[in-house]
C-alpha cells in the first residue's frame, strides 16, 4: 500500500480540488466526541460520480484507505481516517436533483444537508422527516443509519430511503432500489448499504421518501418529578398507538443544562418534549390523550401550543441538547452513549444509568428519544485527565451490557464507528463474522473506511 | 454432487419426518401459478432448529440442493425445486414462542401462518399487519418480502420484522438484529435475509414487530366509470396523507370474477376497496376526506360500514380474488404478473395494461394494492395451449418493461423466484452482479434454493 502515491495521483488529476494544506486536514480531524484528533493525508472534493469513481480506483490501485466525510458531526469516530489515507468530502455534491411533488419523492446529492432540502421543499408541501438535530448531510445520515427526533412516527433512514447510487470499492457504479414505494426484486442492497458507514461504498445520490406537511403541528412539554413516571407516559402513549410526532425524555441534569446554555428556565427535573401532526381535530385529540397520561403518572404542567415561535423554541432548545450538556462544564469533552432497548424495559435502563453517573465520580446527562426506546448520555471528561475517561468508558461499558442484557443494542442511531466496535462480538456473534465476509467480498482490499464496524485482518 | 446420499443420510436421522412417497412428494411440487409440476428427491419436516442446521450440514457435504418451503402459496415458482434435491418444509415449527404484549413484539417460529398469529393474539389487543390474502406462513413471507392490502399504512415484511434466527448455508446459526425498535449496530442482515427467498439462509425463528388494534375499523367500497377515476382518488388519498389502512383496486374484469366466484352481485366496473384504522372521529373523518376525493373523481355509490359483518363479507370477497379471477375462465391457469410503480404513473399503468390485455387473445383481470403503486394481473391461459402462454408471457414483459420504463420494480411482493429472474438483469445492471456476489460468499456451493432470485455459474 502506498497513500503517498495516491496523494500524488489525486493532486494531479483534482487540482484544487485535493488538499493537504494542514487547515484542511485539520478540519477533517475533528469530531465532536471525545476522539483525538485524527488527521487524513489528503482531502479530496469530488463534484460528480464519476468523479468519485475515478477517486476510488485510484486508492485501490495504490490501496491507499479512503474515508468518506459527509459534515463530520458523527459521534463515534465514523469519519475520523485513524489509518490515513484519504478523507472524501463529499460537501460540493450538494444538489437537489430532482423533487418529485406527485410521487412525494425526491433525489438528491449526498451533501445536502437535511436543512437545505427541507428548504428547498417547502413550498411543495412535503418535507423530509428524519432529523437528528445536528445538519448532517443526508449521505452521512443513510451512512449510519440515522434516525432521531421523528422515527417514532416517520421511522429512520432505513425507511426513508428509496434507492442509492453507490461506488463500490472497486470503482462500479451500481443503483440500488428504484422509485417504487415497495419491492421484492431481490436481496436488498439498499439497506445493506444504509448504516454501512462508508466502509462497503461511497453513496453519490440518494431517492428520499418524502411526507405532507401536516395539516396542524402542536408541540408541548411536561414535567414530572421522577424518571419513571415520564418513561411510563412514553410506554401507555405507544401503547395506545397515539401517533406521536416526537417524543423526547430529559432529565434533571440535562434541564440543568438548557437553562446554563440557552437560558431556557425550566426547572431542573425531568421533562417530555412532545409534538403531535395531524388534522387540527386529531392533534388536539392526541394531545389530550398524552396529557392525561401524564397526569396519571405525576405529569405536571403540561402544556400545548400550536403557535409556531414555541414549538420554534422548544425544538431549537432540544437540538442544542449536545452543547447545552457541553454546558455544565465547559472545555470538558463528551463521550456519548447510545442504546436502545425494548420499551418496555426502558423506565429501568435510564433509571439504572441515572443511579450509575450519580455514583460516579463524573457528570453526566441523560436525554432520549424514548418512544422509540432510544437514550444517551453525555459523559463528562476533563481533557486529558485519564481517570475521568476510564470513569466515563466504564459507565459507557456497563450501559451497553445493558442494554444486550435487556434485549437492545448498543447504538440506537450514531453507529459502530471506532468507538462502538469492542462491543460488536457480544451483540452479534457470529453474525458479525457474516458482516465481515461481506465486506471481505465487496471491498478485499479493506480500503472503504477500514476499521470501521467490522474488524478485518 | 450427490442428492442420492443425501436422501439417503436424511431418511436415517429423520425417520418418518423425512418422506419419500409420491403422495407426499407431489404436494411439494405444486405451485398456485403456470409452473409445472416440479418434484423435490425428499421432503423433510425439521423440529427445531438444530435439526434444520443439520439437515443442512448433510445437504452441504453432499452437494445437495434445499429449498424451504412454507405454505407453497408463492406464485413465481420460489418455492419448487427446478433442480430436485430436498424440500425443507417448516409446518412443524408452528410455535409462537413468546408475545411481549408491553413491548409490541412476538417470536415465532417460521411455520406459523399469519391467520394463527393473529388468532393467538386476539385477546392481547394486538395484531400483526401484513397480509397477503393468502394464509401464508411468517418465515415464508419474510423470504418473498410479502405485503399485501394492508402494506400502504403498516408497511412490508421489510418493516415489520425486527429480528431472525437463520441458519446459514454451511449449518452455522445467526441471530440478527434484536427486540430494540431501531439500531445502528452493523450491516442489515435482517433486511438481507429479508427478500432473499432461501437463497441465503433458512429463516427459523422470527421476531415481529405488532401493532395495537384500532379503536375503530370501518370498510368502504365504491365503484367508478373508469380506471382513471380510481386511480386518481388513490394519488390524491396517498398525497393527502389521508393514513388510509387498505386501498385497493379492482377492475371490471374482477369484479366479475367476483360475481362468478363469491355471488357478489357487483357492478362490473371499476372498484376500490377501503378500510380505515383510528379513533372513532379519525375513522369518520377520514372515510369523509377519502369519500370527497372519490366524489370528484366520478366514484359513484360510495358505502361505508363499522359493522364487521360488512368489513368481513368485504375483505373475504377481495381476498378470494385469486380464485374469482380463475373463475371467470375454468380450468385455466394464471400468470400473475406484480409490477410497482411510482405513484403518478400508476393510471397510466393500468390504463396501458389493461389496453394491452384487452388487444391479446387471452382473458386477464387486474387488482392492485394501488396505495402503493402496486397491481397484478391474472393472465389465464389453457393448459397445454402454447398460443395463449406465450401470449401470456408476452403482456408479462410489456408489463415488466412498462414499469422497468416508468421507474418502478417488476416485482412488488411477489418475489423473483424462477419468473422474473430474466427481467432481473434489466432492473438492477451490474447490482445484480453485487447480489451474485453476496451470494457465492454465503452460500459457495449454490445449494441453498438454486436458480432463484441471481444466476450463479
Ligand atoms: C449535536 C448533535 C446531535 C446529534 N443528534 C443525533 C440524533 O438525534 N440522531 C442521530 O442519528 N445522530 C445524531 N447525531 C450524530 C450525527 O449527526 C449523525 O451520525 C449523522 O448521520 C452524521 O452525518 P454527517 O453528514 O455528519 O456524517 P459524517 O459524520 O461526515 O460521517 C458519518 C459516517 O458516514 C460515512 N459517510 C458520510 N458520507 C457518506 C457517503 N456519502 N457515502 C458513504 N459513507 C458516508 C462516514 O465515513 C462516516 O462513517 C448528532 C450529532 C451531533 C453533533
Ligand atoms: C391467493 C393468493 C393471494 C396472494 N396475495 C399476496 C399478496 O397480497 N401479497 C404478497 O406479498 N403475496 C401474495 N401471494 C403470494 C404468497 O402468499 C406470498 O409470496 C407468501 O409470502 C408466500 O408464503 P409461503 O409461506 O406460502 O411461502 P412458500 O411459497 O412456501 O415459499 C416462498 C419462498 O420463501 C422461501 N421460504 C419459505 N420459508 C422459508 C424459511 N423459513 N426460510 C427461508 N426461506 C423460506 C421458499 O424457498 C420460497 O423461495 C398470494 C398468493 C396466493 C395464492
Amino acid at each position: 500500500m502506498s497513500i503517498e502515491a495516491a496523494v500524488t495521483e489525486l493532486r494531479k488529476a483534482l487540482g484544487e480540488r485535493f488538499a493537504t494544506s494542514g487547515a484542511m486536514l485539520q478540519v477533517h480531524g475533528q469530531n465532536e466526541a471525545h476522539f483525538p484528533e485524527t488527521l487524513p493525508d489528503g482531502v479530496a472534493f469530488p463534484e460528480t460520480t464519476e468523479e468519485v469513481a475515478r477517486i476510488v480506483r485510484t486508492c485501490a490501485a495504490h490501496g491507499c484507505p479512503i474515508v468518506p466525510w459527509g459534515t463530520g458531526t458523527s459521534l463515534e469516530g465514523n469519519a475520523l481516517p485513524f489509518d490515513g489515507g484519504i478523507t472524501l468530502d463529499l460537501s460540493r455534491m450538494d444538489k437537489v436533483l430532482a423533487v418529485h411533488a406527485e410521487d412525494m419523492d425526491a433525489v438528491v446529492q449526498p451533501g445536502v444537508t437535511r436543512e437545505a432540502l427541507n428548504t428547498e421543499l417547502r413550498a411543495t408541501g412535503l418535507f423530509f422527516p428524519v432529523d437528528p438535530g445536528a445538519n448532517a448531510s443526508l449521505g452521512g445520515m443513510a451512512a449510519t443509519r440515522a434516525s432521531g427526533t421523528t422515527a417514532v412516527r416517520y421511522g429512520t433512514m432505513r425507511e426513508n430511503v428509496l434507492a442509492l447510487e453507490v461506488v463500490l470499492a472497486d470503482g462500479r457504479i451500481i443503483r440500488t432500489g428504484s422509485r417504487a414505494r415497495k419491492s421484492s426484486s431481490g436481496y436488498d442492497l439498499t439497506r445493506l448499504m444504509i448504516g454501512s458507514e462508508g466502509t462497503l461504498g461511497i453513496i453519490t445520490e440518494l431517492t428520499l421518501r418524502l411526507q405532507g406537511q401536516p395539516e396542524a403541528v402542536s408541540a408541548a412539554i411536561c414535567r414530572f418529578d421522577d424518571i419513571r413516571g415520564a418513561v411510563d407516559t412514553v410506554i401507555q402513549t405507544i401503547q395506545m398507538s397515539v401517533p406521536i410526532a416526537r417524543m423526547e425524555f430529559v432529565d434533571a441534569m440535562t434541564a440543568r443544562g438548557f437553562n446554563l446554555h440557552a437560558d431556557a428556565g425550566l426547572p431542573e427535573a425531568p421533562h417530555l418534549f412532545l409534538e403531535f401532526h395531524g388534522s387540527e381535530s386529531a392533534v388536539a385529540e392526541q394531545a389530550e390523550t398524552v396529557a392525561g397520561l401524564a397526569h396519571e403518572n405525576g405529569g405536571a404542567d403540561f402544556q400545548w401550543s400550536v403557535r409556531p415561535e414555541e414549538r420554534t423554541r422548544l425544538w431549537k432548545m432540544r437540538h442544542g441538547v449536545h452543547y447545552a450538556m457541553l454546558a455544565l462544564q465547559p472545555g470538558f469533552k463528551p463521550v456519548v452513549t447510545d442504546i436502545c432497548v425494548p420499551i418496555s424495559r426502558l423506565a429501568d435502563a435510564v433509571a439504572e444509568t441515572r443511579a450509575d453517573i450519580d455514583a460516579s465520580r463524573i457528570t453526566g446527562a441523560v436525554v432520549g428519544h424514548v418512544g422509540d426506546g432510544n437514550f444517551h448520555t453525555s459523559l463528562l471528561t476533563e481533557p486529558g485527565n485519564e481517570d475521568d475517561m476510564r470513569t466515563a468508558l466504564d459507565l459507557a461499558k456497563r450501559m451497553n451490557d445493558r442494554a444486550l442484557r435487556m434485549g437492545g443494542t448498543i447504538t440506537g442511531e450514531h453507529g459502530v464507528g471506532r468507538g462502538k466496535i469492542r462491543y460488536m462480538a457480544a451483540e452479534h456473534g457470529e453474525a458479525w463474522d457474516v458482516m465481515a465476509q461481506i465486506k471481505r467480498t465487496l471491498d478485499p482490499q479493506n480500503i472503504l473506511n477500514p476499521g470501521k464496524v467490522v474488524q478485518i485482518g
